[in-house]
């Protein structure tokens, strides 16, 4: 028979997990809500509800599934599986999270970034299918990343590698989250594209949205470029390009296989591609960007069920 | 007997080569200018000359040299030992310096960029001796680097990981010589200091280099800021902070144990590195930066030889 491994993506609002093959297949899947505020034990216990779920629809004994990987939002200790920090997982400090689902699932477990597991799933089954090197962003309030190299995740000194939303991009640029100035993310995230719509409005661009200047999302500055919005459609060029200068800052520094793009607004489409690969031409020598695929994540859905399974896989 | 193994710093001034043993010590070294105007067939017959009288100074038979390494300036076809180009020997495209020096030492030969072996050698018994993770940034008329991940050259998809200098860090930045915007290397190299110097000076700074503001070198800025010229002294230390930014953001993005800088500018000592120290703390989380060393390079004059040694060793 195959081997099986559970995958979970552990998030702020959802835990999804899955049963995973040796050949990236994902087998089952399901998903509840994670209800953080009840707290780690809580959490836990739902993960393992969950997985027990994914291997009843599936009719997998638990003896046939080799390990549990999982990702998680925000630091962790790799090596003792706890973690450390999320701002998406509010009060968590310091949770043994391997450890307590260990204990629920009586089975090996291993614990790791989120956004880390992501670009492992990209690069195997993914946009980087075929490729060894993948460096993935992940696109939402923040930016994040993940790295791979030579088919592992690279985690760097403290576990905080990929963290290519706090690269600075303008030495004097407003300041950021985390206390640095002129972050990438303060410019190419969702929130960054929201600022720079509201500083439009501000500037007298005449666009919908400034009906409701305090409201709107990523989405709706999509929504209204769809619908013929041109400081919208200008707005959304204006992020393809920032982010084709984060493609070439990477391209420049880890010269990469592929650079792959993740989360909501790659909806966008084209409208976002065209003008960051645009940038990525312009900031980035033939030697850097040969060869080197920029292009949007494969695998929307299932990237942190897919990435955690091949993490236990891999260790 | 130790192993012996011949490392050769080939530049666009000089050759250095030298004997190095299994555990990094310089048994012998010696160099000769690298006349690289005569052409690729005399430089590389200049190479061999030079690795013979070390071979000789030493009283070492050739036959007791496992091989040689040799760092290039330039970008390199790593597989086939290519100088594919190099801004440094004028004219080279496409040169087989490895063939060519395997052909004439008759010895097992290969071939590597030259901040490349600095950075291994730094990571083997320099600055990060002990970590298996460093990233160098060599600082001269433009800034290059090499990344040391596990105790290996991280080369990327197609042998240029590393060009640190080409980091945008403003996007709408004075263009660099690659074509690019608001590179790192405008800033901060030693051809950016003295742009900004002039830049002072035309602002009317009060600085005794106002009296040649054609002629100064980055050198220069720095003897003025010893003799106590107060603009001078400001110019460093904002090098100092760009440096910073700098590390800062490949503390984020590859989170490597050890951070270098090497190259002339680095005699400045701590009128430049504490600004960079101040920096990396305002701009990076505790995660990023605990346990990290941000330092200047240990081996200013051998790094160039024990790395393309090393890198010989390593294959």
């Amino acid at each position: 028979m195959t081997e099986v491994f559970a995958g979970v993506d552990l998030g702020g609002t959802n835990i999804k997990a899955g049963l995973v093959t040796d050949s990236g297949e994902v087998l089952e899947h399901h998903q509840m809500q994670t209800l953080a505020r009840r707290g780690p034990e809580a959490v836990a216990a739902r993960i393992c509800q969950v997985v027990r779920e994914c291997m009843e629809k599936a009719g997998v004994e638990p003896s046939h599934v080799r390990g549990v990987g999982i990702g998680s939002p925000g630091t962790i200790d790799l090596e003792n599986g706890v973690v450390l920090f999320s701002p998406n997982l509010p009060g968590w400090r310091g949770i043994p999270l391997r450890r307590m689902v260990e204990q629920g699932l009586r089975m090996p477990c291993l614990l790791d970034n989120d956004a880390n597991v992501a670009a492992l799933a990209e690069q195997w089954v993914g946009a980087g299918q075929g490729a060894s090197s993948l460096v993935l962003f992940t696109l939402g309030t923040g930016i994040g990343g993940g790295i791979i190299l030579d088919g592992r995740i690279w985690h760097g000194a403290n576990g905080v590698a990929g963290e290519v939303g706090h690269m600075s991009i303008n030495p004097d640029g407003p300041r950021c989250n985390c206390g640095n100035y002129g972050c990438f993310e303060v410019y190419a995230s969702a929130t960054g594209m929201v600022k720079r719509m509201r500083e439009s409005i501000i500037k007298g661009a005449a666009t919908s949205l400034a009906a409701r200047p305090e409201e709107f999302t990523a989405e709706d500055i999509h929504k209204a470029a769809l619908a013929g919005d041109q400081p919208a459609r200008e707005n959304i060029e204006q992020t393809g390009r920032y982010l084709g200068l984060g493609a070439s800052n990477i391209m420049h520094v880890v010269n990469p296989q592929v650079v792959a793009f993740s989360g909501g607004v790659t909806a966008a489409g084209d409208m976002l591609m065209t003008p960051l690969l645009d940038e990525v031409q312009k900031r980035t020598l033939e030697a850097s960007r040969m060869n080197v695929k920029v292009c949007f994540a494969a695998l929307p859905n299932d990237a942190g069920i897919i990435g955690a399974a091949r993490c236990f896989m891999l260790q």
